[in-house]
């Protein structure tokens, strides 16, 4: 950790300043500029609230952190590639899966049919929403656990493995069958959850906060793999910007970012991101290109009367057409479908 | 609602399109125009989802909904100013009100000496984290529930009612002698936690969240509100925008846009919006003449060492002045500090 | 347009309101909902300050807009592709231009060095700045005049047509033999200089604001076009967002939606967006699958001393293992490099 | 300027890039620490592009600044307050301006009544729209040259100085008899334009841009600065974020802050920073609380049928009505409206 000191301070409030850092354990080095004096502090700086030095210290103009905050996930830290498995699906290290499904559970009939669709197109898991997060109190919230059990019984037909969203962590006793558990973004930052799911020992699928930094985003992915679940898969679905013709701005360069930054998988969610069916397509090829590991990617066998999401839905006659034209992609870039 | 036709739709694909939305149990009407048609819709279309209606027909360019989604909290509905009283001490109604306290509870001198501190400079409630969310999981994480007994002895010691935040709803049983329970930022969206915060039958102060509009908060009163509690205290506390030299940007402007739309009190929160202790002051000031009815302001006895938020917080002396000048703007409003 | 009147409004001020409306010229047409009356307006509304009838007339709730606010540039009423023609080298309709360059000419040894290498690389055009927007009144501002001469002397030398940007309307005489004028991001909505360039009659590479929304866009490339210069490229070159990982956010989404839109090429440059070199190469490989009609990328022969942008500049070794990565891409998209 | 070394670097290539830096002018400093080694540069780094040297230097992790990149601007360097003069009439130093008046020129009889009403309320400074930058090329774009001539009548008529916005350096011979000459928000980085201005001699009102940040419009001041003008006032005036219930967000924090960083005058534009005449009144009480030196708000004799920002503007009346109660804050807080 460094602090830049304001212009002129005098040698004895200097000398204070870093004596009072090495009371608390750290050693201090000193480099004197033409303008300004830098404090650099040796040490395990974790424990250290850098802002409340630089406002509380009236000699101090600012701090900067010289580590990244974020440990178990860091790349630096664990150079090889993270492999998730599903059973026999392996998120990462070449591998390529699709997770595909309706945004919401709505009955056997639907989640059968979309499961056994999607599965013939190519799909490797399947999604479906039975815990529906909704914005207003009077939106159809999912048919709960009735939604767990149809999920199961679409496992069951199909063999897909079934990735799905948890709410809190009263449920979570709910989801031993599950294969994937997902974080929705909007509980990206749940930090009770996140620490439940640690210790869940199942696969989870951390989405990305609409208003989170790639930094938060991994210090989120610290929080699970602080409790000894590594298991992570990190999903890229757009954040909030000042653009309102998309529902939100997919930001692309978080996949290269992120798998610089880390070991763990990151997929990209184009249904999510843009909100709207036409963009879904191009939007999932460039994922592909650009070096993402797996989508998500919601479909519907009767969009118009979807009870969520139908706007960004594709139906199962779009994803098959879709599907066709992204295996040829995944083998353009040399990675493998499925398992 | 309203949908837009795309130009040069045929006669039949609109008559078609109409009494598909009539069989749905909707009266409609078509408005012909040089270059498009408007279908408007009558009836109650809270169960409709209009951008799925939109991407599913292709005539369609695009829908608009005619009313607000958020009923209980509406102003339209209730025009009166709603009052949350917090024993004596009232919210609303031309009462101002200022929460004050740490960040965290650190231990019992720490937040007895805040306590009587801000309640000689003229605090009217007292706040402190005892489960605090925090970016990383090394961080420190709050007293818990040693935190919730030490600021009951708190309140036993000056008399100022307590408001402190619940990270989740398994927690509630917790909060039974605390007077205001407070929903952070990146809960606003924890629906499920918010139902049960509805049913606790406490008054609650919901913080909004980084990248949430002021719709969103809204509907998230909703459903407080929905679940039949309408002691809501809502706070404005800085977004998430491309400016870094504050830690959020404050939306003052959502002060008086909230209370246009909505008949519930509104507070402001300058110490997290700026992140920095300079202007903490400024800000408070603002929020004043804007036409807040409180706010929270974090302090401190010894920023410096404080194990949270240190940056923001104002140290006792720093609030005292602060106090003594908002007296004085108080009054100028005709409004009352305290009860 | 549609105006939406608050609920309860009496019958006596709803015709008033129509009448003064019809006065203006308009046809009106009422919708009577539940709660809601709803006045359509019929002519063309272009005329209507929308926002100042709402705020003006107490018993309007809110204003839509039905028709797009852009003419010359949308695609329903030029539904075929228009290609931008510099020369030989075409953009649209299947064909795919890379414009690559320094961000700053620097000499004539750099410009021609760097010439030569693109184009044996492949890149279909030179970029290379002589005029340069800084932020710092210190920093280096370009070769001004000068670097316009080098760069036809490298364009002499190489075949390659040029792309410069022009930062004010005084500097075009200088641009008489400039294959395609460059409007950069700061200048986007600088109206009077695209109403010149609209009159300059040659190509124009129009790049987005840095906070500027797709529609804003589309009416700044309105001016142009309604000016009688149809010869147009788009650019998304990154928005500005929360994100500080990267220089700005590469908002993807921008291609498709832009070509759904409007009939004008799209290209994208993934050096501004990402700010960063190791993002370009995944950046251009996504905007080649998104379905872009070319890129633009900074390269120099030897970033580490360049006098601007040279954290974003590939150096030429790395441009071309990128191009002919590239090149079986855009094959495989079934489009054509060059000409 | 710091830079910090990736972990484990080999001594000897530490020693090449400090002895490269060396060789530029530089004398570096090095600080050794448990996982990092910082090199400190020493000398003025103006010159050095700090984003190349990361990224072409494999061993460096990241660079800091340490001092900030304004200077003659900067409060560090010229401590006490600049007063802005125009005729008697002074920005900062305890004095507080309110300029008023229409978003455009429209008429003789339009200007001359709403200058006349103004100031008989209490405005200082008259505005009025000549040039008109406008986001459709189709939107009326003001009286231009007549314009101003109007403002020069309304000026005569009443002796308020006159503030209007110049869209390019051509018009600047135009300005002559112009008292403040305002850059508007699209303009911030017209970096040609901003020098122009500063060889002018006139009082300059620069105004925030849409995107830009605190230390962007720093940077803007600092070019008509360095061209030997330093009467300039800052003007904030919202920025775009992802809230849409207002037209931009008001950033009340720059008040506080811009005058922290620098010596310059700030006021608010209300009016444009809402886009709601609701919202104006509240805002404008905040920004007299907050610190501004000076208010800017668009007035209408008939806003109904305003030719430009109706929306926004406040009629004769509501602006009487503002200013009576604006002159009791403006002397609450110890400042004097006027001369």
């Amino acid at each position: 950790m460094i602090f830049v000191l304001k212009p002129g301070v005098a040698q004895p409030k200097i000398d204070d300043f870093a004596q009072r850092l090495e009371e608390r354990g750290f050693k201090t080095f000193l480099s004197t500029g033409t303008e300004h004096t830098v404090v650099c502090l040796i040490g395990n700086t974790a424990s250290i609230d850098m802002d409340a030095v630089v406002e509380t210290n009236d000699i101090v103009e600012y701090g900067r952190r010289v580590t990244e905050p974020y440990k178990a996930v860091n790349r630096n830290v664990h150079p090889a590639d993270t492999m998730v498995k599903v059973g026999e699906v392996v998120f990462g290290q070449g591998m390529f899966q699709v997770i595909s499904g309706p945004c919401s559970v709505e009955s056997e009939e639907q989640i059968i049919a979309v499961a056994r669709s999607v599965k013939a197109s190519g799909a490797t898991l399947l999604r479906g929403g039975a815990f529906k997060p909704r914005t207003s109190p009077y939106a159809f919230k999912g048919l709960q656990e009735e939604g767990l059990r149809l999920l199961l019984l679409a496992k069951r037909e199909t063999g897909l493995p079934i990735v799905t969203e948890v709410m809190n962590q009263t449920q979570l006793p709910l989801f031993e069958d599950i294969d994937v558990i997902q974080i929705g973004a909007r509980n990206m930052q749940n930090f009770d959850l996140l620490r439940e799911v640690g210790r869940f020992n199942k696969p989870v699928l951390l989405k990305r906060g609409l208003a989170n930094t790639l930094e938060e985003l991994l210090m989120s992915a610290e929080y699970i793999l602080s409790e000894g679940n590594n298991q992570v898969i990190l999903c890229e679905r757009g954040i909030r910007t000042f653009e309102t013709a998309t529902r939100n701005t997919l930001d692309i360069s978080a996949v290269p970012l992120l798998k610089q930054k880390s070991h763990l998988p990151v997929i990209v969610d184009p249904s999510h991101a843009a909100g709207l069916r036409g963009l879904v397509s191009p939007l999932a090829r460039a994922a592909v290109a650009v070096g993402a590991d797996g989508l998500m990617i919601e479909t519907h066998n009767d969009p118009a009367n979807a009870l969520s999401d139908g706007a960004q839905s594709l139906d199962l006659l779009q994803f098959d057409v879709l599907m066709q034209d992204l295996k040829a992609r995944i083998e353009f870039e040399g990675k493998c479908l499925g398992n």
